[in-house]
């Protein structure tokens, strides 16, 4: 491999890696001026992006390039997923310092395709430069049955509330990971959920093809952060249980040094587990697990156009947004 | 407005700034997960992204932030102009300082909403977040008839090369906003080109419809990088002719100092002109402008596999790719 490689030799090292399934649909992939793509008939395109950034959303020193290639991909799927929709292709603007264009960037290639596989989404294109710092911003396209979609607007009061899976488990696997106790433990599931989070596309998908869901997102920012985009997107208000919030489990040393699970489900980012909601009617087919993944009511909506939180000793108190917001912290 | 305002009320800001046409396709805008729309029967989808990034592609202190507006847009629109497609949507993931806001997003939102009412190309969604410089990443999704595309792959020996408008413009434009002399005389031709390029779309849509191209790409690295890009996936070499090749008109002061207009030409990136090839039988249906736009021949395809120029003294000389390339500069 050249010490420098010039653009055109990184675009079709890319393409070699990455271009992996055959996509009926696609008519023109990476090296032209921009993909083509069929749309199916009674099928609308989803569209999604996200950027993901060295120091802002992975550390270079701590974050393996495979988790990197992974979850940036993974993150813009969830979107895809949180509107009940299959993805079908990705766009991948990448930079990145020509250091890096050698062990990391297969790495980070690696961790990108095994992501492409798993959640059947190729890439199609992208734009690549030369940068100080890894910078990433992927966008997916998928596709949802016409008129099946699930928005964040259709929440009405009365209705319960769920969420999948454990809440704060992502938030929990950061924080041993900025202490760098130990190598990476990748059987550890709090680690695993920060490192190679799984976007909930079956979930979604179900939710959204029976109609049992009357409003649908995804957890990325944390619940005390998202839960209100909802309710704001719908014109409602919710009352959820501090019990009822299914929560990471705390290996003992953290236990010990006070470490809130509660805090970390309200306010905790990057979990990428859906949160829907479901008119009573419906409640009962709602299992208590879809696919071997914990599906859970943890409150409900309501008129007023607040968000309560019922803590653990009964008393009500506002919920105020305190997940992650890249302008609160800058 | 606050001083730090957080991620929803920018999400908001940008929304109120840009959702500006109502678009019969598009289905759902900001504020969802994802952006949803529906595909035409009868045409493909064309995807694309762009990254425009401070200090790579435009410097804070020299363009103004109505200018990045509308060049990060113009750019990736360019990629839809050299498929022949109509754009119809874009999305924007953009990273800035808290400082900026204010005054300067409000002018960039400016600049992307004149672009976006020029293109006809209304924001759909994307990603904001904090950041020390200014990162923007552009998708833009647009459409073409289908099998009407035109790629860079279709040129066959013995085919005539085109190109529109003046090559180096934009260069020049560049080099003398650089120097910093006087403030923005917008109606200089180079800073124009330079600062709001215009996207070949007409000309693109008419070369496709009508089927009288055989291949296309967009100028955007500069002729001597980007035609052996189309010749490379058409399998193909070029013979050019510098006497050709159109030129920027040099300022008296730029031509005593020597600036060579076909240097910049060959090599000045930012022009977006369309490149491309046309069969003889076709040569007379190429008008020599397009609604004011100098079409010109400037060479031919060649069965041998380099990249030919002949040279103001007749003799011949290999091109080799000095254009815009990040990777060579980094």
């Amino acid at each position: 491999m050249p010490k420098k490689p010039l653009e055109n030799e990184l675009v079709q090292r890319i393409a070699r890696a990455e271009v992996l399934h055959t996509m009926h649909q696609l008519h023109l992939g990476i090296g032209d001026d921009a993909a083509l793509l069929a749309a199916r008939p009674g099928y609308e395109t989803i569209l999604t992006c996200d950027w993901f950034l060295e120091g802002s959303h992975f550390l270079r020193d701590k974050h393996p390039a495979d988790s990197v290639g992974w979850k940036c991909l993974a993150r813009a799927v969830s979107d895809v997923a949180a509107m009940g929709g299959y993805p079908m292709c990705f766009l991948l603007s990448l930079a990145l310092p020509t250091s890096l264009t050698g062990r990391w960037l297969d790495d980070f290639l690696g961790g990108l395709r095994r992501a492409a596989r798993r959640f059947e989404c190729p890439l199609v294109g992208g734009d690549t430069t030369q940068r100080r710092e890894v910078l990433a911003s992927v966008t997916v396209v998928g596709e949802v049955r016409s008129g099946r979609a699930l928005r964040r607007s259709g929440a009405k009061a009365g209705e319960l509330i769920f969420v999948s899976g454990r809440l704060g488990e992502a938030a929990l696997g950061l924080r041993t990971l900025r202490r760098g106790a130990g190598g990476l433990r990748t059987g550890n599931p709090a680690w695993r959920k920060h490192l190679y989070p799984e976007p909930r596309l079956a979930l979604g998908q179900w939710l959204a093809n029976t109609r049992i869901a009357s409003s649908m997102m995804d957890l990325s920012d944390g619940l005390s952060s998202d839960l209100p985009r909802l309710c704001a997107a719908s014109g409602v208000g919710a009352r959820i249980a501090a019990v009822q919030i299914p929560q990471a489990k705390m290996p003992g040393k953290d236990s010990k040094k006070g470490t809130n699970a509660l805090q970390l489900a309200l306010n905790g980012g990057d979990d990428y587990e859906l949160l829907f909601t479901v008119n009573r009617r419906n409640g009962s087919r709602v299992p208590r697990s879809f696919r071997g993944l914990a599906l859970t009511q943890i409150g409900e909506i309501t008129h007023l156009r607040k968000i309560v939180l019922v803590q653990e000793d009964g008393l009500e108190r506002r919920l105020l947004p305190q997940g992650w917001d890249p302008f609160r912290r800058g």
